[in-house]
């Protein structure tokens, strides 16, 4: 009988405990983007750490970065057996738009099957369950192979001092593969595994017109209005196909394999089924791509967000002097930011009227897109993990989001990483109400003992 | 000797007072759309209904309207002669963005030639130079004429409830004429009369895409943006040769006589200087009319705001929900806001993808377009008045602005406007920094004194 038997009825003895501590995790705000939570990172750095204890993890310790702490442990007691370095991050996204939140977004609510909470899905969910996992399988016989859990803070702010910090922790981090919790799964009942991440690279595009606000009466019909600019030239980022028309911009995207598109073809969610998750009145992009590649395998090219003049309530003819968009593409290998970069600020110049002046500043949030091994160690025991779970093949299939630390590890410890994680198209991260599918959590900590126990071989 | 000549030396020995006096009007913050001023709304008009006592007007009173008060005050004792109404409003121009002022916006500062100050220009300047035109005849043999003052708290928010104050006080206001000293000439040395005025029709555009903000690397490429629907929409309201689309737009179009084009050709301001003025890299506007036909006699639509999604510092990967933009038109003779509303809903009806609801709000800031008699007694009385002061013969050409009450006063009373006050293009109206050149304001005190005078014939 494999120990997993035993550590998984372990876990399901203890559901009630856990769910508990879930509760008290997702309780704490830890928004990273924000100084006034200062205190409540560090408050949910001490939990993890004290989560890391009580499993009987050993160096527990809350390491300093240039912003929000690591928190780091290990179990290091197998010689014989691969060294898994566990990744997660405990750092949460604001809240806003907060009035439509329908229970508080820091008052874990369980409604139904589901978890209610700002952070319950991105990611507080996973990282519990893969220390649920460990303590599972320490309870029962002992943790199989070498295990180094790392927690960052900063996740939702671009990982911006991890790479620093994975620099100067060569020695401790060393490992032969990563389990990055950070992911999710196509369905509540479709085990998938990541076959790619997009990219990213974001960007803030402003165009200035008069030195000031002018009032629109008297001067309206004379000077080129920026907003209006602005929007022209976003208007022109896109063609009548749902294409980007960045010079170049398609140049090095890698075309799909027979094998993707019948990967991709497999996705449980129907057109009608994203349709009603995500409440658009019909889908829409590139032509000639399925839902699941366009949001998959194909790079694209978004607005954030648009800031210009008056925007409060009521009316102020006012033509303003500037005007600001967020826009950011999600890339896809071998598409690079530097060089979308290039593309971008080329289409802004052919574009731009002499009667404006522009400016494209580049953010710290990019990273280029990842290719997964399908055939690695790693990914071979969470598809196995997987199967025996969910009682169904997985199915291999793009990411749309991007994962720094995933290139990060790879450039400076040479580690693959493996993506397995348990959240939901329709969890809303990084939106209003967030939840997390609580027969999932339960799942993931069974697929985490599996897939550690795989590994252990 | 004509009394104005008493008068205006009157005027001249008081120019210190009158300065100084103006510097406290200026100083109280009468932010009419802010509630948190509405203590400071209350006591600007309490400052106007002061000046009028001191004047020795009569029947000062403050009254009540839905909103801001009504400062109003009258002499009545020249049974013979014609009666003005004097309209101006005491109520100024948020200050944001607070930051780009020099000098704080309420601590009135002179520098060199100009008293900076918010409302310095718009229009506290010019009211107080009806005010003490009034009192310099008062002291110099006595006002030739009848005169009631109508001073108002709600014209920066489109005088919303003035027109049922008009309407419910036709009585009091009755008149032969209106002054309305909400206005400017062309340049410091260049007097000129409106003769006509646009209106404005201002809307607010929602586009709504999904049911929330979504995370746009699982959902980019699959939905269509809501602030990319917005820039198409927008970016289509214009063709390349600077002209409104919606359809119809142009077809109400008062177009200009040989007589307009040689007016509008003696406009003092060349382009260069009006684009030192705005600050703006190039001049833009309608191909085929000269950029004061463009600002004053012909119609424009201008993005008076944007707004979408993440606008904070830094990153946030959020596909949003929704997108705003505040859009205004000024109308000219004989267009119509209700049926620009029309020409705007359909030319979106047209152009809105399936993929995206919408919502079309139209503001309380509307009003149609104006044209004024150059040949009415008031305009007469008014060239002749500015002809004496400056030296120079007045111009005649169409303001870019809007004035609710000219409208209101016309419809309700039967009484034309003649539009006569002393506000300079570069006066940073409704902008940070606004000022007011104080030679005018003493050359505006003359010129009303003539004013009034050439009234009582």
């Amino acid at each position: 009988m494999p120990q997993s038997t035993d550590a998984i009825a372990y876990a399901a003895r203890h559901r009630a405990r856990f769910l508990q501590e879930l509760q008290e995790f997702v309780a704490i705000p830890s928004v990273s983007t924000l100084s006034e939570h200062q205190a409540d990172m560090r408050r949910a750095a001490e939990w993890v750490a004290a989560q890391m204890r009580s499993i009987g993890l050993e160096n527990v310790a809350i390491l300093p970065t240039g912003g929000h702490p690591v928190v780091y442990s290990e179990w290091l007691h197998a010689p014989s057996k691969p060294t898994v370095l566990v990744y997660g991050h405990y750092d949460v996204q604001p809240v806003d738009p907060l009035n439509e939140w329908n229970t508080p977004p820091f008052t874990p609510t369980i409604q139904g099957d589901n978890l209610y909470g700002r952070g319950a899905s991105d990611m507080k969910g996973n990282v519990h369950e893969t220390l649920k996992a460990l303590e599972a399988l320490r309870h029962t016989g002992g943790i199989p192979l070498n295990v180094k859990v790392l927690i960052e803070g900063e996740e939702e702010i671009g990982s911006q001092h991890l790479e620093a910090f994975i620099a100067s922790h060569t020695a401790m981090l060393k490992c032969d593969l990563c389990l990055n919790a950070d992911s999710g799964i196509l369905g509540p009942d479709a085990p998938s595994l990541v076959a790619g991440l997009r990219g990213l690279a974001y960007f803030e595009l402003w165009v200035y017109g008069p030195a000031q606000d002018l009032h629109s009466g008297l001067f309206g019909g004379s000077i080129h209005n920026p907003a209006q600019v602005l929007c022209e030239l976003i208007a022109g980022m896109h063609d009548e196909n749902g294409r980007v028309t960045l010079p170049g911009f398609y140049d090095k995207v890698r075309e799909l394999s027979p094998q993707d598109h019948a990967d991709y073809a497999r996705f449980p969610i129907g057109d009608e089924q994203w349709k009603a998750m995500t409440g658009a009145p019909e889908l829409w992009g590139e032509h000639g791509f399925s839902t699941k590649e366009r949001t998959g395998a194909r790079p694209t090219l978004e607005i954030n967000g648009l800031l210009a003049g008056f925007t409060g309530e009521g009316s102020k003819t006012v033509l303003p002097a500037k005007a600001m968009a967020k826009i950011s593409m999600r890339l896809v290998p071998y598409q690079d930011d530097k060089l979308v970069e290039k593309q971008l600020k080329a289409y802004i110049a052919a574009h731009a009227p002499p009667t404006v002046r522009w400016e494209l500043k580049s953010t710290t949030l990019s990273a280029p897109g990842v290719l997964l091994d399908r055939e690695s160690k790693g990914a071979r025991a969470a598809s196995a993990a997987l199967r025996d779970t969910f009682g169904e093949e997985p199915l291999f299939a793009a990411e749309g989001g991007s994962v720094p630390v995933v290139t990060q590890l790879k450039q400076k410890l040479g580690v693959d990483s493996v993506l397995l994680g348990f959240g939901l198209p329709d969890d809303r991260i990084h939106g209003p109400n967030e939840k997390l599918y609580l027969p999932n959590y339960y799942r993931g900590i069974e697929t985490f003992i599996r897939f550690f126990e795989n590994i252990a071989g």
